[in-house]
C-alpha cells in the first residue's frame, strides 16, 4: 500500500515535470509518507531518539509534506532484521548498525565499527572526506540500499562482566554478548561471542546463559539494567572507537525521490549525527556516577590484554582481506586515513585533552 | 536592493499564505536570493569552504530556490567587520568566528572558543545539547542575530614564533597575533596581543611587526606561509581546544523566513559543520608532514607555561565574570558542561586514543 502511494506520488511528479499546467505544488514538494524501522527499543532515547529527530527533521524541511514515520525494534521487523527491511522494500529506511550484518558479508563491519577502527571524529572523518562513504556505499549497492552516518555513539565502554577479566586465558570460554563483526576478535582468543539485540541482553545475563555483555556506555547501558546483575564494567570498547548508526535507505525509493528531497535527507541525517554524540556527552557522564554510587566497579582492560586483542584483531581482518575483495578494499580505505590522521591527532587533540582531564578529573 | 527584493518576496509568501488562488509554489518555496559575507579569504578552501557547502546545501535542498551568495573577506566588508555586516541588514548573513568582536563585549568569546574551553567534540556537545546554543543565542539577540554553529577547527596549534618560548618570561613584550578574546590572556602574562585578519598576518610577521602569529593549524597556516619567517611551530593552541566557527544571521531576515526555511538553514549548517571538521583531518596530517619537511621545528610548550597561562585565563574569566552578568551566565553554563563531561571523556576516550596512537604514531 505504501509503495502504491509513493509510485502513484512520484508520477505524478514526473507528469508535473512536463506540464506546466500542472500544480506547482506536486511539483516542488510532493506529498511522501515513508516508514523508516530502527534497531532500537524507544527506551535507548538517544539511539531511537536520533531516528527521531531525523525524521522530525525531514519534515520541518519540507513543511510536512515528506514524512517518515519511525517504528521500534520489533513493531514492523526485529531489531536484527531492520537493514533486510529496507533492502527488501518492506519498509523505506532503516536506522541501524551496519555491523550487525556481518554475517552477510564482514565488510558491514566497517560502516558502524571494527576493532581498534577510529574514534568518532575520525570515522565521520573518514566518511565525509576519507573517501568512505563512497567505498561504503559502492559495496552496499549489492544490498540494494544506499547509507548515510546518521549518529556515532563515541568510544564506547568494554561491558558488564559477573567476574574480572585479569588475564587474556580469562577471555576463553566467556559467553560474551558483542554487538556485531568484533565478536570474530573475541572468538579468535576463546570467547564464545553472542549476538543479541537490545531487549534480548538482560534477561540472558540475569539467567546466566551470558557471562558478560556490552551494549553502548553509561546511559544506555543503564537503562538496560545490566549493572544489577554484573558488576564489573570495563573500559574502552577497543571494538568500538566510535561506532557509526546508519541510515539505509531502499536504492530503489532513494533514487525515486527529488534531488532536492535526497539534498534534505543528506542534511537531516548530519544534524541528526551531531545530535547523538551530543546527547551522549551529556546524558553519559551522570550516569557513569550514578552506576559507581550503585556499586558498579570500573576496571581497565590489561595492556596485556589490549595488545592480545588488537593482533588478534589484526590477524582477523589481513586473513579475511585475502580473499574478500570488498573488505580489503574498504578495509585498506579505513586504515589510511587513520594511519594518517592519528599522528595528527596526538599532536595537538591529545597534547590539549590530556592537560584538559588532568585539570577537570 | 537585496534587502527590497527580500520584501517583495516575503510579502507575496504571506499573501499567499491567506488566499488560496495565489500560486502555491510561492507560498511553499519562495524564491530568494541571500547574501554572505565571511572572514576569510577563498584560498581558507576548508574555513571558506564550509560556507560554501552551506550555501550549496541550501540551495540544493530548495531545488535552488533559496539561492546564497558567498563573499570573501574585503569583498563586501572587511574580514572583522562580518558581524556587523549581518547585525545591521548590509548582508543576511556573516561566517565568521564569535570571538573577533571580543571588544564589543568578551561574551562574544564562547561562541568560537575561550582558553583551556571544550574540545571540537564537547563544544559541539555544549551547543546542542548543553544549553549553549541557547545561551549564546540570548545574548546575541542585542546584536540583532542569531547564531548556528558552522563549523569547527578542532584543537588548533600555537603558532608560529620567532625565537623558542622556552620559559613564562619569554612571553613578556611578544607581539602575537592571536585570534580574538584569547589575547586577554596573553596581555595578563605580559605580551602583546594584536588581532589582525588573515591577509594582513604574513607581512606583519615578515616585517618584524609581529614576532609570532597563530592561525589555525597545519593545512592554512601553510597556506598563509608562515613557516617561511617563523621557524618554530607550536603545540597546543591551548586558546582553541575545538574553536567553532559561526554563521550569523541577521534576525529580521531570520524571523521573516517561512519555518520550512529555517529548518533547512539549520540542517545545512549542521551539514557544513560536519564537512569542515573532517576536511581538517583530512588535511591537516600531510600538511604537517611538509611543515616539518620544509625545517620546521614543532615544540611543546612547557608545562611550566601551560599552568601560568591556565592560571591567567582563569583568574581573567573570573574577574570579568564578576561585573559582566552576560559573560557569567555564559561562562557557567560551558564550563558545568566540560566540568562535567571531561572527566567521562577521560574513561574511554582518552584511554582508547592514548593507546591507538601508541601504534599508529
Amino acid at each position: 500500500m505504501k509503495r502504491r502511494e509513493f509510485l502513484k506520488t512520484s508520477a505524478i511528479g514526473a507528469a508535473a515535470a512536463a506540464t506546466v499546467a500542472a500544480p506547482a505544488i506536486a511539483q516542488s514538494m510532493p506529498e511522501l509518507k515513508w516508514r523508516l524501522t530502527a534497531s532500537w527499543p524507544k527506551s535507548l532515547d538517544t539511539l531511537f531518539g536520533a531516528a527521531d529527530v531525523f525524521a522530525k527533521s525531514v519534515a520541518e524541511a519540507t513543511d510536512n509534506k515528506f514524512q517518515i514515520q519511525t517504528f521500534a525494534a520489533g513493531e514492523i521487523v526485529p531489531a536484527l532484521q531492520a537493514l533486510d527491511a529496507a533492502s527488501n522494500g518492506t519498509v523505506e529506511m532503516a536506522h541501524t548498525s551496519s555491523y550487525y550484518y556481518f554475517g552477510k558479508d564482514p565488510t558491514f563491519a566497517f560502516g558502524t565499527s571494527v576493532a581498534f577502527g577510529p574514534n568518532q571524529r575520525l570515522n565521520q572523518g573518514w566518511y565525509y572526506s576519507g573517501g568512505g562513504k563512497e567505498v561504503l556505499n559502492d559495496f552496499y549497492k549489492k544490498y540494494n540500499v544506499t547509507m548515510r552516518l546518521c549518529g556515532n555513539t563515541g568510544c564506547q565502554m568494554g561491558g558488564w562482566f559477573r567476574k574480572e577479566i585479569k588475564t587474556v586465558d580469562d577471555l576463553k570460554g566467556l559467553k560474551f554478548r558483542i554487538g556485531g563483526f568484533p565478536g570474530r576478535v573475541i572468538q579468535k582468543l576463546g570467547g564464545v561471542p553472542q549476538l543479541l539485540g537490545a531487549p534480548d541482553i538482560y534477561p540472558a545475563l540475569e539467567k546466566g546463559v551470558l557471562d558478560a555483555a556490552e551494549w553502548v556506555g553509561p546511559y544506555d547501558d543503564e537503562k538496560l539494567g545490566f549493572y544489577k546483575v554484573a558488576k564489573y564494567y570495563y573500559t574502552p570498547g577497543w571494538w568500538e572507537g566510535g561506532s557509526m548508526i546508519n541510515l539505509f535507505i531502499n536504492n530503489d525509493k532513494w533514487n525515486a525521490l527529488p534531488k532536492h528531497y535526497q539534498a534534505i535527507v543528506e542534511h537531516a541525517a548530519a544534524y541528526a549525527n551531531d545530535w547523538m554524540i551530543a546527547r551522549y556527552d551529556l546524558q553519559n557522564p551522570p550516569a557513569l556516577k550514578r552506576l559507581i554510587a550503585n556499586g558498579s566497579q570500573l576496571r581497565a582492560f590489561s595492556p596485556a590484554i589490549m595488545e592480545a586483542c588488537w593482533k588478534a584483531a589484526h590477524e582477523l581482518h589481513d586473513e579475511i582481506a585475502k580473499t574478500n575483495a570488498s573488505f580489503k578494499k574498504v578495509y585498506e580505505s579505513m586504515e589510511a586515513f587513520q594511519g594518517a590522521a592519528y599522528p595528527w591527532f596526538r599532536v595537538a587533540e591529545l597534547n590539549y585533552d590530556s592537560f584538559m582531564i588532568r585539570h577537570l578529573s
